[in-house]
């Protein structure tokens, strides 16, 4: 396992993190590059100031999507740098990778070389809860050429963004609206890569859902239009009185690390956690039962995310009491303690940098 | 209507077009670039040396898929550059930008600095018939920020690339495999959009049937896997025994410039040319009746591409002969005489530069 080139800024005066933090705002001094070209594989592995990228107005990427990327985070305990489950984030790059015919990462050397970068950017993690670094690998197809087909290079990089508390002033219960129109993904697309092509088409959902007062969407799946999905770009979870349902991994939804992470908190707690489809009729009709107890969206960024209302064509649904139910916060505490190195750690899941 | 600024590479030797030429691999000396920013509207109009782009790399569109692109070609008739449909063109770029909450384009001036852009590398024209400039719109979203929400910033640019024939051995018909495992769009979804996320996806299911010795694949609808949408990257037409019929244009299906003029050629030769959901089986039953007389793919690139053979499952079907039907023929000889300026242009498509 090779270990990358470093060329280091020169610093005259100590890291000053921003305030506020916000996310994905503002980047550290570093990022860290490999390149691809077929026939040879990766090289040029290096970690260097953080500069624009200099592409040929054909590179391939930028008319034919072939961008993939991947989110995680580095936490600061003290004088130790954590992160969460890295590998997971890698393996997934490499099942996109799969599917758009772009190329695989060694994972195991990535996460060695991801360790390094985040080691000289130390100083760029912000030490309150709730804040972190942001970290964002991604891929892209840089040949200069406009028939449709594969790319033959490819540039990966790791940037890094210094990232405030998702919830500034609390954790707080959000507001959905189930999409009817727009769908997300459909089998046999891409739906379970965390590709760029997923992201665009479903900003003007959104926006849409902001217009009328709520934070996201919840997507329903693109054939029949009646099963739950996703909600925004989180996997979603819902506490019913005897069991707690999330959908099961058919294609359409993003393998969240996050959702695996809840999943198996879940099945430890005897809180009988089940993968499966879930129908929205089914969503509506035990809400007016009583029986739908929590909702909750589960993400990098957000970890766990409360939903106070879930809004499906005319029917306004308050969730519990509206506010933050119990076992959102229970996992809320659970996760962010695991990551930060607070509560014990007996998966495995936290890598000490 | 403002003009543009332009700023002319110096030259101390003629053009000398590439042999061969292939397509979209060599590019012209110059591209046409206008900025955008929010509140500000579309401003640096300019014409200047083609150059690599320096980009962030938090720019939104590598990580969220806000890039949507158009393509279409310039001809040599004499001294005469002619352009066909260009406003068809900026008018899709439009409609593909509001779906993916992109800034629109005003349609009439940027004809007009195409045109200008076009004028500077007329050296760049091949004149053997089937030879062209092709022109590549393509516009970003630039702001470096890593929220899921569109960006505040847009490039567009139109690169040109000189490109041979596309049937540089004759008009040979293609095979062709039905898909039944991938998709490449769904209602609700990004189908009718000129979108880089509609490509990346189908990379995939292309290289496998290449693999099978095929040149391309058809897709079927997403929802039922039943309806035929497109082959390739054409629109695609089916020649019954008593009607002409394409796919309806129904959300998911791209709406080609050449599709429209098939259409508008096709009802004046009086071929009862059908806008409709055609079944894969219909087109199977049919065959084996004889009433399935030709199927052609309608693009810019090929402009018609007669099909010889269509596989679905186990079920391999010559069309026709296997060779190139008579209306695919003259459709081909029709619409690539009125784009050369060797045929009368009694629509008015035909825009002299």
């Amino acid at each position: 396992m090779g270990k990358p080139t470093i060329t280091l800024k020169q610093r005259t005066t100590p890291v000053e993190l921003p305030d506020p933090l916000g996310f994905g705002a503002h980047f550290t001094d570093h990022l860290y590059e490999a390149r691809y070209e077929e026939g040879k594989g990766w090289f040029n592995h290096t970690i260097k100031p953080l500069e624009p990228l200099s592409l040929h107005p054909a590179s391939s990427f930028m008319h034919y999507g072939q961008a993939i990327f991947e989110g995680l985070k580095a936490y600061r305990k003290g004088d130790d740098i954590l992160l969460f489950r890295p590998d997971q984030n890698f393996e997934r790059m490499n099942n996109s990778a799969a599917r758009l015919c772009m190329p695989a990462l060694d994972v195991a050397e990535t996460v060695e070389h991801l360790k390094a970068l985040v080691e000289i950017e130390k100083d760029w993690i912000p030490t309150n809860k709730g804040e972190a670094l942001y970290i964002r690998p991604y891929m892209i197809g840089t040949e200069a050429a406009l028939g449709v087909r594969p790319s033959k290079s490819y540039i990966f990089q790791i940037i890094l963004s210094p990232v405030g508390a998702y919830y500034a002033s609390g954790f707080a219960p959000v507001k959905i609206l189930v999409e009817d129109e727009y769908v997300r993904a459909v089998r046999g697309g891409l739906g379970e890569s965390k590709a760029a092509a997923n992201y665009g088409g479903s900003m003007l959902a959104a926006l849409k859902a902001k217009e009328k007062g709520f934070t996201q969407v919840l997507w329903l799946d693109a054939v029949e239009r009646k099963y739950v999905e996703e909600v925004g770009t989180m996997n979603i979870f819902i506490r019913f009185n005897d069991e707690v349902a999330t959908p099961a991994l058919s294609g359409t939804i993003l393998p969240g690390v996050t959702r695996r992470s809840v999943l198996k908190v879940l099945d430890d707690w005897k809180m009988n956690p089940v993968e499966r489809k879930i129908p929205i009729d089914e969503v509506v009709e035990r809400h007016t039962k009583g029986e739908v107890l929590e909702v909750f969206g589960a993400g990098t960024a957000a970890v766990i995310s409360a939903v106070g209302e879930l809004a499906y064509k005319d029917n306004r649904m308050t969730i519990g009491d509206g506010g933050v139910g119990e076992l959102s916060q229970k996992l809320f505490d659970e996760l962010t303690g695991v990551q930060y190195g607070e509560k014990p750690d007996p998966y495995g899941w936290v890598v000490k940098v």
